[in-house]
């Protein structure tokens, strides 16, 4: 057996609980001995010249060379006009596509089974331009900005995802009945694309209707593709189908292999420290993250020795509704891992 | 006891199954006595001087008199530049609030139960504003249009509406956090009305949040108010906990006593004329319209005999899990209205 080449990541463990369940996931990669070497970065926001924010340079610096991020939860600063840590990282990188797959954990009750979908979000444009006016005195307008290349490049990206993942069709999601020309120019693209993939059923719906159809009975959906508002909204509606932001991983990708996968809950202070947090979301993040590096065998590794602990219910955290602390579900997943080799 | 007075109400039985969910409903209304005129009247779009699409003069003319309607699904129109049906008809009378009451039907099964939420919709900007323009070649803004003025209406009209039905709680969606002037000053205006409504408790809560809180866990929600598009997602997606649009009703008001209740469901154009259609979604939009005409007495009959019927399951047509006919449902919320004379 060769012994494959380690490959540099970025770990930006971040606030909070973010620390721990970083700690977490270090581990059960060292019980994997998947091949990585981490590089941690802290990720605070400075203004650089000109009063522009940026995040720091040696953290930019390791992302432009490592080109792979791991992310646990940042907190929002309450400064005025500072960004969102999670926005300000996105544009950093131009990472354009967010992913997330929202599929059933066995074992993990919720009102749904058999969830097993893909959103796919334009992380870059739409309503998140950040361009608004005051018109007059109690006018406000807000400019929901869509191009043709983002909206080419977003369903360019669904469609090949949809290809390499072994899924069936793409449904484009969109609101074209009211913003004919911003949604009808993002629909149009996707039509497009979809000429390019006959091998991947299209189809198109009205966000309100897939948000009704998806309460109803998500096991009809497989890929979405959207404009950024609708994804921030349906991916965290998809969330909660499974079980909410604790167990849902979470990509952000960009041009060139660039990518940032991240845990989207929040810090939790309450529980920072306390050896309490699940660590569940960012490991299954840094599973996406290793098949996006091609280590599928780690990944799948990892990814069955967390479920499988999960199903067993035997250790599991507080909120996946057992009493084990963060350091015992590590040490079981770890001890899995190991069974597994 | 003394004969209360008629009053007209301009129905607009639409298209599709329209004509016989409406007929059922007049036969519902006559069982129960209810003191009800009705004013049937088509609607379709038609050009008025100058280009405009208008509806039909003498549509609006009853309206204009009778200042309630009541109307099945129409078409959507396929013609290029052709408006919606229900978007002119809420701007032709002003309509600023579509209410959407999503109460939990006992012995209709869906993944939810105690769902008992109403969302309030500012129904007349936001996103739907129509102004869009193509600043160069495949780049396209759509403008989102935010008044102090239709904001604090739309806030005023959500605590109102607590208030005058012994709810609890009022919680404004909205993304803030994104867009900052725009939302911002929608939420600002709700915290102001909120200031004038003590005894109602009032929180906020980003979009994304409550559509992940709502398929995990809808009971925490009582009143919720938000722009034009979040309401037009967050009202499907509750429609879906309870068992979709064909059991759903809608309101949707304007000043000085005008309304238009509507179902939200389609023409169903397959089942059309086939006695096969279910009238429980515009059967409880009428119920929503007798309260809000100050009937209580006939609402309430109506509404038991409905969900006494549903919760009995012996007679109940395809959609709902049956095999009967639509006039057979009818006769059967008929029969018990009667028995509960
Ligand atoms: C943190 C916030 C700015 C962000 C968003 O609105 O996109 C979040 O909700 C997300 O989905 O990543
Ligand atoms: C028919 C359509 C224009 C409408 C909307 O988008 O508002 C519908 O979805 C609704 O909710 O009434």
């Amino acid at each position: 057996v060769s012994t494959p080449q380690m490959q540099t990541v970025t770990l930006i463990p971040g606030d909070g609980i973010g620390p721990e369940i970083s700690t977490a996931v270090m581990k059960i990669f060292e019980a994997a001995k998947a091949p990585i070497r981490w590089e941690e970065r802290n990720v605070t926001a400075i203004k650089g010249p000109g009063g522009k924010w940026m995040i720091p340079p040696d953290a930019k610096e390791s992302m432009d060379r490592s080109k792979i991020g791991l992310k646990g939860p940042l907190k929002t600063p309450i400064a005025a006009g500072h960004p969102s840590m999670n926005l300000l990282l996105r544009k950093t990188f131009d990472l354009y596509a967010n992913v997330r797959p929202c599929i059933s954990i066995e074992g993990y009750k919720t009102p749904y089974t058999d969830v097993n979908l893909v959103t796919i979000r334009e992380n870059t444009e739409g309503e998140y331009s950040g361009i608004e006016h005051v018109i007059v005195d109690g006018v406000v307008q807000s400019i929901k900005l869509i191009t043709e290349e983002a909206s080419r490049r977003i369903a360019e990206y669904a469609f090949e995802y949809a290809r390499n993942n072994q899924r069936n069709s793409v449904t484009a999601v969109h609101k074209a009945n009211i913003m004919r020309m911003s949604d009808g120019l993002f629909l149009r693209k996707c039509r497009e694309v979809a000429e390019n993939y006959k091998d991947i059923k299209f189809t198109e719906m009205y966000l309100d209707t897939v948000c009704l159809n998806m309460v109803q009975d998500p096991t009809q959906f497989d890929v979405l593709v959207m404009p950024n508002l609708y994804g921030d909204i349906l991916s965290d509606l998809c969330a909660g189908l499974i079980g909410g932001l604790g167990v849902t991983p979470s990509g952000n990708i960009g041009a060139n292999g660039v990518a940032i996968f991240e845990s989207v809950h929040g810090t939790a202070p309450d529980i920072a420290g306390l050896d309490m947090a699940n660590p569940t979301a960012l490991l299954l993040s840094a599973v996406m993250m290793l098949r996006h590096m091609g280590l599928h065998d780690h990944a799948h590794k990892i990814q069955m020795a967390c479920f499988d602990t999960i199903r067993d219910k035997k250790v599991l955290t507080k909120d996946l509704g057992g009493n084990s602390k963060c350091s015992e579900f590590t040490a079981e997943i770890c001890r899995r891992v190991q069974d597994l080799e």
